[in-house]
């Protein structure tokens, strides 16, 4: 199985001509579009998502990963062998967190390039080839590799900021959330919210934290936007108190 | 097939964390991206969208629904045979409408549980598998259940109301189109309409009502947006005159 | 492969209703949705948007077009075959530039029609079957005709105009990009605009032109939104300078 992290978005040829890739070269393999509205260019964001919207996925999953600011420039192209899967894309930051979190872990410059290497859509010309010949179980041309650690950004274990508002306005934290007790309250943007098992366990319009669906602390409003309620922005810090 | 209809959006990680268990588990399967944009948490609306846009499916087909504001609490899961097809999805009213335009109908509430259930995504966690088993043609452990009506809702054959607006800026109704002659006027936010066969049959920036191609009634404007050229809104009410 | 290319939009059930009909006639065929949110009702812009995007496409692909104001008045529907692929969608000059540049074509009028033919969804009810009908190698009852070129408009071999702007606020032109040297100057909504090879040799916040990977002239901004920059809408006019 191929999964497509990005943040394209879905509009645009972008996704189909890289589904195209892989339905001209294996077509037998199912390929998932995971995540297409990562925070445009936002690596550390996209860093946190990776491996909490990853984890679902079975063993042997190649995911293409691409949020990817520098394209075309100097940062090399990566291909990373975490707990019996494959990461493919920029090294640039995105995989900070997966390689810290892998038990087993190994990492590779790409070294195979394709005839064709648009400046502008490795997602297409470079990493979606190196993906779906590791699907097939083919290492393409590569050799190891230290990933990078980009400068000038911190890399917490936790990273008690939002980092994804979804559909609903509900506002996804890089906070893993098994790592905190239900006691515990969250304070943003000037409001304290205490945690609730579930949306239904609040009543109607009522704000609260809770572990979501892929061990991440989300923020959100029983049948309402807690975005739009609290006022909530990408990036917003956020605190855990007792 | 497994035709997917939610409230979810296309966006985030939600339909491809679905994908990826029909992927894992009956990768044999057709999965169908129905409709992810049924206004939110409006299970009236998405009633009447159901049948209207399932319609066109073959027998046999299984529908995922979750349009599921109660998710985590007391409401049932549930599985319908309705007419050849399956439906699963949460016991809310979702499958009013469908249930009673059904030819031959039976109901269950589905009693199987995965080892993890999350408490925000059981579209993922329950009712994907079960859909997938329903392909697969094996029943999941479940037992006859009579759906619940819904208390505070009128649920009537034909609802008079804008239920959904397209990316066009059309405006569907959940009333059945066969059932109102051409010669008949719809009133809506003080605007009357006339019939039209066909957006081609009406000058650019006219205004009309049709017969969708899923037989609903729909509000258009040649060219231009229904929905900005005459303001209408989830939920607007219209009248059908002589 | 069948590769879909519309104004649609991703939202709503269209597109799924698509992909219903190839998966019910011809499940074994990988169907890809290469671009959903061509500009409404603009038959120009994707024009020359489809031969640049569909380029990256293997031979004997199956493009099915539908860009279709006037659909359930008198255009045509037609089908083309140029450079070894299949083009179905109506004749109102969507193909004009696909035909222009084709090295071989031949163009049919589509007699066939399904028992069901709705007035409004065409793409649906008479394209998706021909197209499926293409791809299994079967030809649908079809007659040599010659395309309309739409009146009142210009068609000129490359079009100096923003005809789509993406998801990151890049505006892209309807100009092939290898017919001008790197040393030209775009200028655009007052603004004057200087080559780079890549988004990389920019600095953050800086505008420029450069061939984008399917080789059409593109406005961005690195790390930025070009359109909002710059104020760039659809349709705006470019001009090209020495």
């Amino acid at each position: 199985m191929i999964a497509l992290f990005t943040d394209f978005g879905l509009n645009g040829p972008y996704v189909g001509q890289m589904h195209a890739v892989f339905a001209h070269t294996v077509p037998q393999e199912r390929v998932i579009d995971l995540f297409h509205d990562v925070p445009h260019y936002d690596i550390r964001a996209a860093a946190y998502l990776l491996p909490a919207y990853a984890a679902v996925f079975p063993e042997s999953t190649v995911f293409l990963c691409v949020v990817d600011p520098g394209v075309g420039g100097e940062r090399a192209p990566v291909a990373l062998r975490a707990d019996g899967c494959w990461y493919v894309g920029p090294d640039n930051g995105l995989f900070q967190i997966v390689a810290r979190r892998a038990r087993q872990f190994e990492s590779y410059e790409i070294l195979w390039r394709p005839a064709r290497l648009s400046s502008s859509f490795h997602g297409r010309d470079l990493f979606a080839p190196v993906a779906a010949s590791l699907a097939r179980g083919t290492l393409p041309e590569m050799r190891p590799f230290t990933l990078t650690v980009p400068p000038g950004l911190a890399w917490p274990d936790d990273l008690a900021e939002i980092i994804y508002i979804d559909a609903f306005g509900n506002a996804v934290t890089g906070i893993q959330a098994e790592r905190f007790s239900s006691g515990r309250l969250i304070r943003v943007r000037g409001h304290q919210l205490a945690y609730a098992p579930a949306f239904s366990a609040v009543s109607r319009g009522g704000a609260f934290w809770y572990r979501n669906s892929s061990n991440l602390i989300e923020i959100a409003v029983n049948q309402g936007s807690a975005a739009e309620q609290l006022g909530l922005h990408l990036g917003e810090p956020l605190e855990i108190r007792d």
